[in-house]
């Protein structure tokens, strides 16, 4: 394949291998595995995991799950709070499929009682302590009350609570990671003890972010687990230590457009428009945007030390790299970066190739 | 128009408004008009222009380029250093419009001039203080190296010295625009002068950020210039003071999924895949991903004041805003999220509509 601009590459033998060890160690853990096919969104990849038995996902639109029903999918999560205003595709598709949504006030599972036509599953979105949104866990009180109103209502299957431990990007350690995770856990088991008190039968528990799913490898007490990041990782994911540097399955081939060895820059064709402009942190004043491999045989090589994508504009990357660094390269050849957070940079991109060069398309904008 | 889902919508009235002005602006300079269409990408934007007279554009890809072609323009620039992978590409456009490209290496102009099968025009990128890419302003030696260069090749025409300014944005007052405007102006003079005395005809000078082309009326000396942002506006340019409240033509209607009044806290369905993650800073600890606006009549009404965009994540956004606030409105009720980087949003969302409901697509992505 001849890479003339920003083409996305994955390594379609890691993504396969990542897929395979999540698989593995939910069903070792006897938990439901609801991959969130938010980061790939391409049916292609879909079908790898069909391979490994995977049945049922997450998506975090409407769009999404639409794409993923044309494509085969019968069991899907919309893992976003419930929008009213989309009462009327929901209703299409939940004709045709096992849809599971997330509702967290009593006026939209009234809502939805007045207006769903076909039988769904709600899960009750619950805040365990990253307070993005969802109802507190220790408020038992509304809890019972949303429990009992879905369990009143004729098309609505109550599921169980759903918790996304978003706080686990924040952390800066593995013991960080499994200590919010053992938080989490013993807060939900703690509500669920109190629901089973008030006699409803034991509900269940879903969890969902990539950090804890990759570092935990007992998943007891839990019913379902649904890290999507996984299939790809990226440098976030790495920093955080979910992953190491050789299951990150993503980069972004870029040419190189001008070099300026006396102030130690390179000049990509790759900017915010591809990578998308997360950063992580180098030090107080220094971010990158992306860190650099050189192309190897089979896609990329290691990721280089000392050089990255130190700012960036919407087509433009400039990197961060040393006089030496710049002998072995000139313009019109490739650097490989690896992007901070891969969905980002994914849904930016729209397609990807596999290393083989072969095209996989993502779900279409419109 | 039912909007059930994040949409961006342009208030056509005033797109129109901003671009007359800028039309009028460059008229009573004298210099030639070459809007960058990377905003809005969009070929019913560009017929817009083109009502006023329009006829030169400059983008920032070889992609957006073709789009353009096929719609009808003639006379393009890519505003990006030229990329030598794409040269078959580059062959085919040249031989059907006036093509303009950017160099800023001898080893590029080289290439050009043995792979170039048509006649092109190139302009020299040229530094004067952004220190992103392009060739010292003060760089005699080089800047004369290459232009000799260029003029010795049978199919390269040289056409001037094309700076972007994109110090303007780190800007705090339309005082500093001026003064960084003034102070390129004054550098781009010199060299001028200096290349007329070595005996190069006066050389053409572009320059292209639209802060600079926003606040300056008088754009004597220059010879062209290249905004693009000034189409629909957005936050960064209202800091920056480029533009006023009521120029921003441009807004993400939201539908609220969920209230949290007692954290002063609403969460969008509408994130980092739709706005991009662009900020600007409140104060040193909190960011703003937006500023807000209610639904009004014709689109959206006023800025609100302590409301904005805090957080945000792939979907969702969370604004902060009051208790009080929160009593006028409900979930399903839809919220304006005037955009931190329009470029950056209308380029994630593909496409918009008019206030009035009219579909407006843009560039496809592949």
């Amino acid at each position: 394949m001849e890479i003339e601009q920003p083409t996305l590459i994955i390594d379609e033998v890691q993504v396969k291998k990542n897929i395979k060890k999540m698989v593995e160690k939910a069903n070792k853990s006897k938990v439901t595995f609801r991959p969130h096919f938010k980061t790939h969104q391409s049916a292609i990849v879909g079908d790898w995991f069909k391979k490994f038995g995977v049945e049922k996902i997450a998506v975090s639109s409407l769009d999404m799950a639409e794409y993923f029903v044309d494509n085969g999918w019968k069991d899907i999560t919309i893992a976003f709070p419930f929008n009213i205003r989309q009462i009327k595709r929901i209703n299409k598709l939940a004709k045709k499929i096992t849809l599971n949504l997330l509702v967290e006030s009593f006026d939209v599972i009234e809502f939805l009682n007045e207006n769903i036509t076909s039988q769904i599953n709600l899960w009750i979105k619950t805040d365990a302590g990253y307070h993005r949104t969802g109802i507190d866990w220790n408020d038992e009180g509304t809890l019972s009350k949303l429990i009992r109103k879905i369990k009143a209502a004729t098309n609505l299957h109550f599921e169980g609570l759903l918790v996304h431990s978003g706080n686990t990007y924040k952390t800066r350690s593995k013991e960080e990671i499994i200590e919010i995770y053992e938080d989490t856990i013993l807060k939900l088991k703690d509500i669920q003890e109190r629901l089973l008190l008030q006699g409803f039968p034991k509900v269940k528990l879903s969890i969902g972010d990539t950090p804890s799913c990759s570092v935990i490898d007992d998943f007891s007490g839990i019913d379902e687990i649904r890290p999507g990041n996984f299939v790809f990782y990226d440098m976030s994911q790495l920093k955080l230590s979910s992953c190491t540097k050789d299951e990150i399955a993503v980069a972004l081939a870029c040419p190189i457009v001008a070099l300026h060895p006396e102030r130690e820059e390179i000049i990509i064709y790759g900017g915010g428009i591809h990578l998308s402009k997360e950063y992580l942190s180098i030090n107080e004043n220094q971010k990158s945007f992306g860190a650099i491999a050189l192309p190897a045989k089979n896609g990329w090589g290691e990721i280089q030390e000392n050089i990255y994508v130190k700012s960036i504009s919407q087509e433009h990357g400039i990197i961060h790299a040393s006089k030496e660094f710049q002998k072995q390269i000139k313009v019109g050849d490739l650097l490989y970066i690896i992007p901070i957070h891969s969905c980002m940079t994914a849904n930016l991109m729209k397609r990807y190739y596999t290393t083989d060069g072969i095209e996989i398309r993502m779900m279409p904008p419109f």
